[in-house]
């Protein structure tokens, strides 16, 4: 395209450049740290890559979403009733049946003004720390946590302080260091459950402290439930918002996981705040500010949810949960016969389990992040490296893979333990 | 829900609160402009509301989508591979088939790599603000225009610099006033072709000016193409990447206005830049950065999107045209017959055109946004309010309605302009 008599101009003219603030946003994003696993991969090997890094099975037959979900989206498409730009909070119809699907499990009801639906449980999340972005805010976050909290944080500029899961408490959120952390421009703590990256689920109790924690500091309650009902231990689901009456809480959810679509994007931010005090604070308002200047969840995705929540079998649920209650068997017996990696709770909810790497068992890893390069390029399996979850030299393992590649993964996984260990 | 034993607590003992900036940006978006002028309709009215406002005319009979889209999103819903998260510039399948298919406007070829899907333009909007927000940082935006790029703006704390659009001379940029404006932090001008509010469409010499303008400045041109290829006028749509290589051109581009699909969202950012200096100035590394912690279009839209642009028949296309080109006809000549209204320029692209409110022929209409208010209470017609886009009493009129309804708004809004004239 240079023409001739047109010198190359040198960069130098040119006065826009790279944004450092956004490219640290990024870098805390768990998209940029298992893209960088992906990297290593040797592209030659005959053997198929086996992905246990993200809470993704979608691609596998036994996680294959309802046909009543798919079908639901058929016709909302060939409506064309849904072609047009969907209202700021999302259409009525799928607020409606949000807070219909949601209120089962409250002591009290919802209505569609307490839903905003969003493009997934990532938007939810830059939504609702946009919202808290005031200036001097803090949030309190677990670690481990989900990152998208943290780059969010970052890119809104908002203090993150973190507090510690306790992996011999069944990964119980300490609440002594909460309470120390906590300040006057503390706005909101972070809670998730069922939990990724742990695989834990909180019981009764400790979710009505966390609440009372969370009422004394003054700040509200921001629980990511995005992986809400795939608990197959022994204690059940709780949602976040049966302490509303205590706390304000905002719940996070989507329909991504309960029903395998995570590539549907369709979530939603709930006030479950029984007494009003987000509206009052306004919160509410802020929340509405941001949602209109927002891309927004497809219109015939918004319009194919009455269907899809309200026709969705038990069966269906029951299936996913028997498959990932026997994935996570495996997974757990698996890494207990491997020497080096230690796995402190069985999983019970979510699609994860964190495993400690005991690297003095091993000759020539350096650390997590080495270990899952290694992995992929030796083995063509996919681990996220706990540094992306602030846990230097754990890993975030997912059993939510078809069982065959689970079981070959796993194998494959002590394989490269066994080669790397110490003589 | 409140206890006995515990009493109502003050507001005050919640250390989070109502974000004014946010609330700021919001206030600057145009749905919350238009949902203003919404509120203002008497609901026992008999008579249908007539849809003014926005350019989204999908509701309407005469601007279906072609079958071949909705198929398109059938089979790849039904396909059952397209369920999962998507990579973080998108699928390649997708990026693939934008590339060629901006490429054929342009004297050079695009590559999947210069192609980033995002959720809309509005969230390209939201990637490239973001992108540009370094400190200090300003960006050169016209006057009238997309609200979008002012509120992203504030929201990323961007400054923004203001440069007219000269109605007189068909809309055409003030590049005196370019020059002018732009100083040592100007990161990038934004252009809008077809103009989305005025309905003008750039002579190629213009743009020439333009690009050279830019390069002599040192700043990138944003070019807002989403109204590609929506002409009916006699200057043909020529994209700003024609220019690539005098300057850098982020071209932000959807299938929202030509498939007429806005509630798809489905959009991209194309890196138009033949000599690679948005690469080698790290831009495109930003934008990635932001991709990976920012919300994508649903999977299987993405899925769906090559047989949606490689099987639509340019029939579907010429028929839009049409119908856009009478309605834009019906609308301009509708409007020179009414007094106290002034159209400087007969609309010839995109789906809108500006007109100026003359006040002084009115009795009881204090400005743009009373008249819309007035207009939508007695005559159930919605119409932005020039105030939404920085133009005091201007208007911004959507020609894109079924023709039938558009006569009838156009008719009440003549019948309310009567009404309330001077004696």
């Amino acid at each position: 395209m240079e023409k001739e008599n047109d010198a190359k101009p040198s960069l130098e003219r040119w006065k826009f450049g790279h944004n450092k603030a956004m490219a640290m946003a990024g870098s805390r994003s768990l998209r940029g740290a298992i893209n960088k696993v992906i990297t290593c991969l040797e592209e030659t090997g005959p053997r198929p890559v086996i992905p246990l890094a993200n809470g993704d099975p979608s691609v596998f037959p036994s996680f294959r979403t309802t046909p009543i979900a798919e079908e639901a989206i058929v016709e909302a498409v060939r409506s064309a009733q849904y072609n047009n730009y969907a209202p700021t909070n999302g259409l009525l119809s799928a607020r409606w049946v949000v807070a219909e699907y949601l209120s089962k499990d409250l002591p009290y009801k919802l209505c569609p003004d307490d839903i905003f639906l969003t493009a997934g449980c990532s938007q939810a999340i830059d939504i609702i720390v946009s919202a808290l972005a005031r200036p001097d805010a803090n949030i309190l976050l677990p670690r481990p946590g989900f990152p998208m909290f943290e780059a969010r944080c970052m890119y809104n500029n908002v203090e993150m302080r973190h507090f510690d899961l306790i992996p011999e408490q069944g990964w119980k959120p300490d609440l002594d260091q909460v309470e120390k952390l906590a300040d006057e421009n503390t706005a909101a703590i972070v809670v998730c459950n069922p939990n990724n990256p742990c695989g834990s689920v909180f019981k009764y109790h400790h979710m009505e402290e966390i609440a009372k924690t969370a009422r004394k500091l003054g700040v509200m309650v921001i629980s990511d439930e995005v992986y809400d009902h795939l608990t197959f231990g022994s204690n059940p689901f709780i949602p976040m918002g049966v302490f509303g009456d205590i706390v304000p809480v905002l719940t996070l959810g989507a329909i991504s996981k309960r029903w395998v679509v995570p590539g549907w994007r369709l979530g939603w931010i709930a006030a479950t705040d029984p007494k009003g005090i987000l509206r009052k604070t306004k919160i509410v308002d802020s929340i509405r500010s941001i949602l209109d200047i927002t891309t927004d969840p497809a219109t015939f995705i918004q319009g194919a949810l009455p269907q899809i929540i309200e026709k969705t079998k038990d069966d269906f649920f029951n299936n996913i949960i028997n498959v990932l209650r026997d994935a996570a068997e495996i997974c757990y017996n698996k890494i207990k016969d491997i020497k080096c990696l230690t796995c402190p709770h069985k999983p019970e909810g979510s699609m994860f389990v964190m495993v400690k790497l005991n690297l003095s068992y091993l000759a020539d890893i350096s650390d997590d992040i080495d270990f899952c390069s290694k992995l992929a390029k030796e083995e063509s399996v996919i681990i996220c490296p706990g540094s992306a979850l602030s846990m230097k030299n754990w890993l975030r393992i997912t059993f939510a893979a078809e069982q065959t590649s689970l079981i070959v993964g796993l194998e494959r996984l002590k394989l490269f333990c066994e080669r790397h260990e110490k003589n």
